[in-house]
């Protein structure tokens, strides 16, 4: 009975680890059709969501057949209730990729971004990937040396968006409003990205630790190297 | 022991229309706060969204716990995974109150919003009290025909969403970027607390009719008046 609770909890991982590195190409996609104001890649992203929904809901249905079958406690209760949550912030990130391709087939075949931001936003994209992949890295290994590449990751992402905003609210500001409210929103959709990124990342530590959910920080590493 | 499976659900049922016109009650008071840039207001609904997703942990562990102990299949197991997804949905929908409070707090004692635009705010704030409210009624009576109130309510905040989005991107809007960009990110707030009222009721649908969560679409009927 053990074992196969071990052994179904393997599996449900192992699908949080797939959505979440899917999660990563999709945000990744989505930043190259926004660059290149790609609209067949920019459709496929929003298709590919579809995907990715039906995953979690998969994934939800497994955590609830694996509670009523095996009646887990205390902390193998913890853990199979973590993997819904955890399964809806992915999806959340899935829906924020999607939203970004959406703008971009909106604007198409105009670009949503001025030229000189194209560099904020491929930072704010690979950023975005690298975070995702290493919340799936971070799953799959119980690493919790991880958390703190992913603190820092948030990190120069909210430095980015911030920078970002200053730029769209400098008196020398070249565009006009629609302009403005474009990258305000794209912008926030990569910082909440990272965001649901730290909360999957809080989360497993609270499966990892039992330490709870609530009082778990995930603080950068100063002396790491930036991501380029 | 079915008695025992329907008296726990009825008890997690009253806790998902409680937390449901809490978020009601705290999307009101948000609106208030940014009318009148009251700061003292706008504390109390950040720090009341912390009871909020309290509330909602509370409910993910009933459902478990519930789905451990019953071990429901088919309809039942349905009903108890909804339970999960639709205290995220109201959890997130107090986010967005939070979120609210949370740029009026930023800007005071400044308003955030222009005057001319306090009209579209009120009535963007009482139509997501009256969502919010609408989706509790919907929880605690199963009676359907909610729902095209509910989706209603939906087309007429997009529709002040866009009514916005118009103002703020004519060639005579008066205001600067920065105005135009909190203007716009608090439309979104309303408008996605909205969306989420929708999804709330489209699994309350899910769970009443058994119908695919997928194919569940909320449509307005036409015959019915507006909110005024």
């Amino acid at each position: 009975m053990r074992e196969q609770f071990r052994q179904d909890l393997a599996e449900i991982t192992r699908e949080l680890v797939e959505m979440t590195f899917a999660v990563g190409s999709a945000i990744n996609r989505a930043t190259q059709a926004l660059l290149d104001s790609d609209l067949e890649l920019a459709e496929s992203v929003i298709a590919g969501d579809v995907a990715v929904d039906a995953t979690a809901a998969e994934i939800d249905a497994r955590c609830f057949d694996l509670a009523a079958r095996q009646q887990p406690v205390a902390a193998d209760l913890r853990v199979v209730m973590s993997g819904i949550r955890i399964s809806m912030s992915i999806e959340r990130m899935g829906d924020l990729a999607k939203h970004v391709a959406k703008q971009t087939r909106l604007r198409y075949p105009k670009s949503s971004i001025p030229n000189e931001l194209r560099g904020v936003f491929a930072q704010m994209g690979a950023l975005a990937e690298a975070i995702a992949n290493a919340a799936g890295l971070l799953m799959d290994t119980e690493q919790l040396d991880v958390l703190s590449t992913i603190g820092r990751y948030d990190d120069q992402m909210d430095a980015l968006h911030r920078e970002l905003f200053s730029t769209v609210l400098s008196p020398s500001w070249p565009h006009g409003v629609e302009e403005a409210i474009d990258v305000t929103l794209l912008s926030r959709y990569y910082e909440r990205y990272a965001d649901h990124a730290v909360t999957v990342a809080r989360r497993m530590t609270h499966v990892t630790t039992g330490e709870p959910y609530e009082a778990i920080t995930i603080d950068a590493d100063p002396n790491q190297a930036e991501l380029a």
